[in-house]
C-alpha cells in the first residue's frame, strides 16, 4: 500500500478508511492521448479486484471494435469460467446499445445518447456495477443531447459505492467542480503532426 | 480505422502505410494521475495484436503488485496456453530485476537502474520485444543513474519495429525532442488535495 501523505485532512467525521475509500468521479480531459487508454487500464485494475465492471462508448465509431473490449470481454469469460476478476459488461453506442432490444435508427446519435445515459442512470439507481466507464461521454454533453444538470446531479447523488470515470475533451466546469479526480491529458506531441496516421496495436 | 487527416504530409519518401507503421517513442509525463495506467491500457491493446511486450518498472515501491501486472501476466500464460494475444514479461527493480541470476544490493538503486537500462539496450540491439514499457524510468534519467545521451541514442537508433513508452515526471527535453508522441498528464484535481489517501483497484 503506498504511503503518500495528504496535505490536508480533512474535518469531516471521517476515519482515514472511510475516507480512502469513498468512491471517486473521475474525469479525463484534455486534447492528449491516453484518456481512454487510462480508463481502460484503470478498468483492468479494478477487474483484477474483482469488482463489477461496466464500459460505455457514446461514440459513432464504436462500431469497429478496439483491442480493449476484446481484452476486457476476454478477462470477463475468464471470470465466468474460473472466478478470476470481475464480471465485465462492454456497451457501445455505434453498433446499437447492447441492452436495447431495438436497435433504432443507427444514425440518430441524440436519441442513442440519450437512451446510453437514461439506462446508466438505472443501473447507477440500482448500484448494477462497481466501476462505470463512459468513454467519450463529454460530447453527448456538450452537443446537448445529454442534459449537464441531470448527469452532476444523477453522479453527485448517487447510492453506495460507484466508482464512474468519464472521458472525452472540452469536460464542462460543472463535471469538474463535482468530480474527485481531475486529469488533463495535454497533447505536448503527436506523430499526426508530422503526417503519421493511427497505427494498430497503439490506436486501437 | 481511424479516418483522421494529419494536417501535413511530410516529403519523406515513405508511403502513407509504411510511414503509419514507424515504430513510435512515446512519453506520458507530468504531475496527474494517468502515466502509467495509459501506458499499461497500451500494454493491453498491445497484448491483444498478438506483440511482444517486455515491462520494466524502475520504483522502489514496485515490491508491491500492482494489478496491472497480474492481469498481464495473466495474459500472458493465457498466450502461452492457447496461442492468445502476445507473450508478456514484467521485470521491477524493487524485488531485483527477475532476469539476475544474483539480486544484489536492493538499497542500491543507482546500480539497479543501470542494470536496468543495460538489460534494455540488450534486448532493443536483439529485437526482442515489440513494445516496451519502461515506467518510472524518467527519474533514475533526472538522479544520473542512467546516462541520458546514451538513452537518446539508443532509442533514436533502435532498430527494427520496436515501441517504447516511457512514464514518470519531469522528462527531460533531449527525451522529448527525440519522442514521436508525447502526452503530458496534468492534475486538475485529486483526491489528496482533499485528504483522501489512495485506494484498492484505483490507485493500484
Amino acid at each position: 500500500m503506498p504511503q503518500g501523505q495528504p496535505l490536508t485532512v480533512p474535518d469531516d467525521g471521517l476515519s482515514t478508511r472511510q475516507r480512502r475509500n469513498r468512491p471517486l468521479l473521475m474525469v479525463h480531459t484534455g486534447d492528449g492521448k491516453g484518456k481512454s487508454t487510462a480508463a481502460f487500464g484503470l478498468s483492468i485494475r479494478a477487474w483484477n479486484q474483482g469488482w463489477n465492471i461496466g464500459v460505455f462508448q457514446f461514440v459513432k465509431s464504436a462500431k469497429w471494435r478496439i483491442g480493449e473490449q476484446t481484452v476486457l470481454e476476454r478477462l470477463g469469460r475468464l471470470h465466468d469460467e474460473t472466478g478470476e476478476g470481475g464480471p465485465v459488461e462492454w456497451h457501445k453506442m455505434g453498433a446499437g446499445w447492447s441492452w436495447a432490444k431495438k436497435q433504432g435508427d443507427a444514425e440518430d446519435h441524440a436519441r442513442a445518447s440519450a437512451e446510453g445515459w437514461q439506462e446508466i442512470k438505472r443501473r447507477l439507481a440500482a448500484e448494477t456495477h462497481d466501476l462505470y466507464v463512459l468513454d467519450e461521454f463529454t460530447y453527448p454533453i456538450a452537443w446537448g443531447w445529454v442534459d449537464l444538470d441531470d448527469v452532476v446531479a444523477t453522479l453527485r447523488d448517487r447510492p453506495g459505492r460507484q466508482h464512474v470515470v468519464i472521458t472525452g475533451r472540452r469536460a464542462a466546469s460543472e463535471l469538474i467542480d463535482v468530480a474527485d479526480l481531475v486529469t488533463e491529458m495535454a497533447k505536448v506531441k503527436h506523430p499526426m503532426d508530422v503526417g503519421q496516421k493511427g497505427q494498430r496495436g497503439i490506436e486501437w
